[in-house]
């Protein structure tokens, strides 16, 4: 099943340079790698802001919320969630 | 899988009584009958509000969508859709 | 009488993890509890949030503000309550 | 058990005057039997604005609903509840 | 002249407990005094949250701001004042 | 007491032109009529909008919502009123 | 160049069934053509809205307005376009 | 003195084909006179809706309004104005 | 030129009492001075908020922006400028 | 491509001034450099805000956001990113 997550990151501004650097690092590593395994399919920057346009492809929910909530940046995170069906017009 | 649904309803003022009624009562019959096939587990009315809250049971978005917008009062309606997952703290 | 919460938790990004994990510990107890007790007959996690969609069955707003302030996470939350009445297509 | 209620009116501009004057008559009529039956013990104006401000004593959300949805003005307001507790601080 | 007053209170998560205490307990104080003299007439706990709603019976908006803003909590409190007038149904 | 008064006229498009001439001009004479009285200090056109931003000086709300509510152009308006009181840095 | 489109479709509750359908029918053939070309990769319904989510690969914002706005549906559709940039995290 | 304006386009959709034309007609001339003229140095089309951003260059607010108000679309524009000032890092 | 300015001040609620006296005396004395010249014609208090809302007399944007950003709390305030224009009917 | 961007910068109130001023003169460096490289054409202040309204002319949203997060204040602003396309009465 598909879900669209818009993730907006907000660091705070006095976060140590290096612990943000880590939890970028460790966010990218996971990101990849689920994105290997099908699961986030679609992972685009939106133009001029530290967030993100996704979409997951996961079996429910509840597979969604793991994946989200393991996200390092996951507590930084404003995260909108949008349930996809298919589109009769798609083709 | 369970979705959190909101409805507001907002029929046209000028629509004849007649027509109000009867998608009203197609309305409250296909919402019964999804609820007997156990696809609607809940239905709250908002006080105050022509609107509800409901919890849907459904297979993926794709089927939520469908039984959605079979609604006879679909095309008056303001429909707001959340993924429900399992709380850790649910027993 | 029935109340629809929707729950946002925002913990300080500073907050010792020690501290943290202590209030969602007590928070996890009193809610299972109040579960048990037949007060909190729906707690579900929205997906991709550090929150939850519940529904509580009270005696008024009295004992509802009563058991939410009591909740140990209640300092660090956004709560909004809407009354819910018996929808008349509700079998 | 209280209940905060603001209420807007939006009557559409093109409706005959006769039947705004008969639904406002009806609705007048109906507030200040609600009045004295102990239903509705607050009734205010917001200045400037076709909304009042109201407070609701009644058994629960079912029967607010009831009362609300019967008067004559309902289809045509958008109703905000808000569900009141004892404060603590109240004499 | 009656002002219906929202007022929402946000302690800083780290604020010390005593003096947070000491803030309440003063709040409460005034709060009660001013009943008595009757410029509170009404004061209602939000359900959930840790919000009151109001009612003023003052002189004018200058009495209306000197009392709010002699409030122990008012620097952590958001405030939304709206002007009441007298209800042509209220009997 | 003084009245920050913002009005929003939103005629609906389908009115006739003599109609909604016929308005503007009752709605003028009343509002110069009010300013001769003192009632209406200040009477702004924002910029771009059929809106104003004025400034009521009268003897309370009551007498506010007479005034508003007795504008030709009242039906049409969408009002926010904001109660103002004296500075301390004004002289 | 990638294009976050979002779009609701807003039909008036009275428009005939017949122009509706007519409109419709155009409608998916215009998107299955330029989905074809390429120009639309992704479109997806939002489940419980009549809205989607799609994405448009074009030359420039040029090009996405020219194909929005010959979209049969557009006069009755609200549009939220964001501008997508590449991720540095995606694979 | 410049201010920045968008503005949203809004016609009724039943609006007569030809009535809808020869307002665009007007405001097309109107707009390109008063480019040419200097008072409307910029105008772009927000790519995905019948909306512009604009700078107008003119004297004051009152001569902005009386331009923007004899745009044939005013009745039917949402108009918001943001007053420039030269900013210290503009070379 | 007339502005009108409506600005909200968030004071950071753990600044030392003695930094935040000197601010609001240094905004007074320059808000003071700035009504003697003629530049800040209104300002009021709006009640129950430590925010006020004022007129600036001004030749552009350029200036008012010059003056608001002189202000000692202007890095402490949320500002909103709307350009006034003479209105039709005032007197 | 051009681009509308709109900038809020929000500084921590706590931040050291030496430190505020050198991201604010690198800042001015570098958008003093991309206006010369004829990448920034317009950059105006809103007055009344720490705020800008500028129009970037990039090849596409991957340079716009390169250029936008390198901006040294990139962390402390809120970024609103709108697509411009010509405008059909553009001369």
């Amino acid at each position: 099943m598909l879900f669209h997550v818009a993730m907006e990151v907000r660091l705070p501004p006095d976060m140590p340079a290096a612990k943000a650097d880590d939890l970028k690092a460790r966010e990218r590593d996971l990101a990849q790698a689920l994105q290997r395994q099908g699961k986030w399919p679609h992972l685009w920057r939106v133009a001029g802001r530290y967030a993100n346009i996704s979409v997951f492809d996961v079996a429910d929910a509840d597979e969604l919320h793991a994946l989200l909530s393991s996200l390092p940046l996951f507590p930084y995170m404003d995260i909108r969630v949008t349930a996809l069906a298919r589109h009769p017009s798609a083709i």
